[in-house]
């Protein structure tokens, strides 16, 4: 049987994701490419929604919508380099009516990379905010109340 | 009034279009990561299209189709650095009922960097390949000549 | 004699620098990818310390040290699509001692699409924060203030 | 314990890498860029050194040189779409002096989406071709026999 592509996974409500630096992803500087690390958190969030039962080329070429990252904060607080083995710490931190929040963490061991907070608005196809479906927002407040009972 | 981005221009046939190298472009071994210069060729195609009149989300828009990459080939003969000012030299070669070919060169000064033969085939929404519409076959034909005619 | 790259300019103490939309930017949603921004704003940070006399790859191949995002924020207002013609303005914000920021914001013509703030730190060879020169900090602050007079 | 990044094994002399499709990877076209391919094969370039025993970072780091590509052909048979699993099967074709030919499919179960073949040669610091250590041409020659046998 053929390895299989990383995947995640949900530890109390957390859900770790593990990612490895290549090449594409450094600059002349030698470590990561800042806005690399979005990349690495999109790949978690994708994989959370995945894990979480959302599946998002089914309902983007059904025409239902999509999400879209509204807002980012993010601090650099030490750089990954070629070859480290990191892992994305992602928990939802609110969850509205049209969007939802995840803080998202990039590691390496237990040295902390990265630290983000993300908000994903859910469009609809002409990129208008819509309410997310009901038992989405349901699902992804069980795992903000999951990931908050352990903080 | 604002500055315009890069556009290139047809000299002779040939498609000269201006590049810059920045931070995105380069890894850890100081010099641009392989990869990018088919992100560079790239562009210089779409400009050397939307030149000869091709508005290619216009098309893509109204579903009639879209050029995508079906074969290259690139020599890498010599590294790009930070802040290099590139040329990329783009001549159509050959023309066929479904398929065009470029030779595309990419110079700093009188330095060849590196040098590809790419065919791009019309596709249909559905990926399948289609017949060229006449109108931009005759074009890129007309293009051809011109840059054959200077060899 | 050849197309030239972009190059922004300085208007009233604000970094006017073009930008146009390819197909490497944009992803399935068909409109430029929430990370892509970033590269966009940095390509115009380079061009603007370009502007002000620093020479990033000379002082970084005398091993003098390079800038680093630290801290950045942004919002998406509105979605960028392929051909676009986009302008990023940025404007120094605050100088600090081993630290400049930025306010930068991606136009569509009067359309604002996106609105960040960056903090860029001077880090020496091995990463750490160190003193930026106080040639630069002053070109910095220059900048930063003749923005500021026509706010 | 975290969840590992996605590692590659050898089946036979041949290197099998699981890639799994993002956002990042697409255009608007709905599906994989094809500049993004050839991040996918020098991942598992990458983690076929590795297996084989090459630390490439610390080979750089000690300033001993590192690989680059020289020449690649690339087919485009198939597109890949966001979320798919796909596989990156890599065999030692040639090992010269200083540089190494692989050949690498992508595949997404039996269906062959490309179809490539890469040089990569072996630079000094300074970007001259240089001879191969002779361990690790031996591993190589290794692994390709190994392939080769299975053929």
């Amino acid at each position: 049987m053929p390895p299989l592509p990383a995947s995640g996974q949900f530890v109390h409500g957390v859900h770790r994701f593990p990612i490895r630096v290549y090449f594409e992803d450094t600059d002349l500087t030698g470590v990561v490419f800042h806005a690399n690390y979005l990349r690495y958190m999109e790949r978690a969030r994708s994989d959370m929604l995945a894990l979480a039962g959302v599946d998002q080329l089914e309902v983007m070429t059904g025409g239902n919508g999509y999400f879209a990252v509204a807002d980012l904060q993010i601090s650099y607080r030490r750089p990954a380099k070629l070859g480290d083995q990191l892992e994305v710490c992602s928990r939802v931190v609110r969850v509205r009516a049209a969007a939802t929040l995840s803080s998202q963490q990039v590691w390496r061991g237990d040295e902390l990379l990265t630290d983000a907070t993300v908000t994903a608005a859910w469009l609809d196809r002409n990129g208008r905010p819509q309410r997310q479906p009901a038992e989405w927002a349901a699902r992804f407040e069980t795992i903000r109340r999951e990931a908050e009972a352990e903080m």
